[in-house]
């Protein structure tokens, strides 16, 4: 079907209780096409600025990533500096330059605007809807968001969660975005909003998937250290998605298995800072820990 | 094998954010025995007051469980009222009236000492020590407790804890006692003070158990109304060393399958006030949302 991912490609420096790291490539779209590039040969939408390496771009292409969408602009890369607290699900954002991301508005290439699967990772929901105007009819389209858009631009949000079949969003954000402390009812409330499939990415406790007359869960890999948190849930988007595309079904079954996907490419993403663990993994390692995520879970 | 659960039976006010509930049947054994008794036919042992309604005991009765070790002292029930924020998992202690129960301190019935499993709920970690003192060679021992005793009785606990073979425990007890954050590194430790088995109860996020080098995950039943969480912990307990004290196994499918039980039992738990849901639950639902549990986790 092919897969468009539209989001950030940034510099990240990044605090742990335990290390600091300056200037990792990092990013939404970088996490997500890395992941989904195991599985399918995802087409990635973003801008970076002149300082962006040019290892990363190899590393995409050797990876297989269509970079057609991909603006080089005068300026600097997106950069983005955070603090993890010994709870890797909290984290403080420190210090936030846009730079060349300040004013995309990227013009899709004509060819993506006929894939069939389209992820709207975190950005702002006005920027949002600007990419749905650009494409023809995909069979599913996948959003991302965070708590400043549904904090900020709630209107904005919910015009697009009308027109998106799924929402992948972490727990807090679900609750801050129905209202409700209840992660079911939560979830149900979110399936009025538009979606047709909500995924409610939990962290350390894994994911639930829930859609009409069913709830789907997936436990998270067994860590004892979380290295670095950063880019799980797009990862987590990038597995999933990238399985449903290779795949090319949408049934309760791809999608059980894509989720476990998704959970397995998180569990790498936080083995190491950054993308380390994301440039080379290899076919085996993945299936391995797909057969471990059943083994987690299985009493028959 | 044979099961002998040893806690508190009690009145309880319970406020929710809906509700509030007079003086209904409660405590610890009350709840486990009630979930145990539907795999087995638990030996009971507590104290009551004279105003313990003769119908529970009835019940109890009606449902195999041995009473002989059950006290019917001069004076009044254990009562504790509590309240229950919006998040169930929050509850705040409104009044503790330990009544008859201050001065607990049971003597086995000959046929209790030589059990095959023993639980010891939630109690002073002293009075636990006192009732493994009476027993001879159990193939089990499982204990569970709370922050006030990891905070207050750390010593005692520790002792006891080198004693049993299973601790379960909720995940704030679990990172109370090891002072870890990372669920896998906290269940670890305990592996090291004593037990063979930790499971870690997570509320809405289900439960994991951890061996030496394994760990196995359940989910939670997908609830979209809390009515009442009390009991819950207590429910898992029951129906998960109701289960292993059926089958006589201790293998890990059978520890497996008997978590799935005890998230069953703790399912239906929190579906009313007390143990209104316990009362009469038919074979069939037990097995039925047992199937459910497999549902929501399989990926084949």
């Amino acid at each position: 079907m092919s897969l468009v991912i539209v989001g950030s490609l940034a510099f990240d420096t990044i605090e742990t209780p335990s290390e600091r790291r300056e200037r990792v490539i990092g990013g939404s779209a970088t996490y997500c096409a890395l992941a989904a590039s195991y599985f399918t040969s995802p087409y990635l939408v973003g801008v970076v600025g002149e300082d962006f390496p040019q290892e990363v771009i190899k590393l995409f292409q050797h990876r297989g990533i269509d970079l057609t969408g991909l603006e080089v602009k005068e300026g600097r890369t997106f950069h983005w500096e955070g603090r993890y607290g010994h709870d890797p699900n909290h984290r403080l954002t420190l210090k936030l330059e846009l730079n060349v991301f300040g004013d995309f508005h990227p013009s899709l290439p004509r060819k993506y605007r006929q894939a069939g699967i389209i992820f709207l990772a975190n950005i702002d929901p006005d920027l949002q809807e600007e990419i749905l105007h650009q494409v023809v009819n995909p069979r599913l389209v996948a959003m991302d968001t965070i708590d400043h858009w549904i904090k900020n631009k709630r209107e904005a949000l919910f015009r697009v969660l009308k027109k998106v079949d799924i929402l992948l969003a972490n727990e807090e954000e679900i609750k801050l975005l129905t209202d409700e402390i209840n992660l079911i009812r939560a979830g149900r409330k979110i399936l009025q909003l538009g979606p047709e499939l909500v995924v409610i990415k939990k962290g350390e406790h894994g994911a639930l998937v829930l859609g009409e007359g069913w709830v789907f869960g997936v436990l998270a890999h067994p860590c004892e250290e979380v290295i670095d948190p950063t880019g799980a849930g797009d990862c987590f988007a990038g597995g999933f998605l990238g399985y449903l595309d290779r795949v090319r079904q949408l049934s309760q079954r791809a999608i059980k298995r894509a989720a476990v996907y998704g959970s397995v490419m998180a569990s790498f993403a936080i083995e190491d800072f950054g993308i380390e663990r994301l440039k080379n993994l290899k076919e085996e390692e993945i299936k391995e820990r797909f057969l471990e995520f059943k083994k987690l879970v299985s009493f028959a």
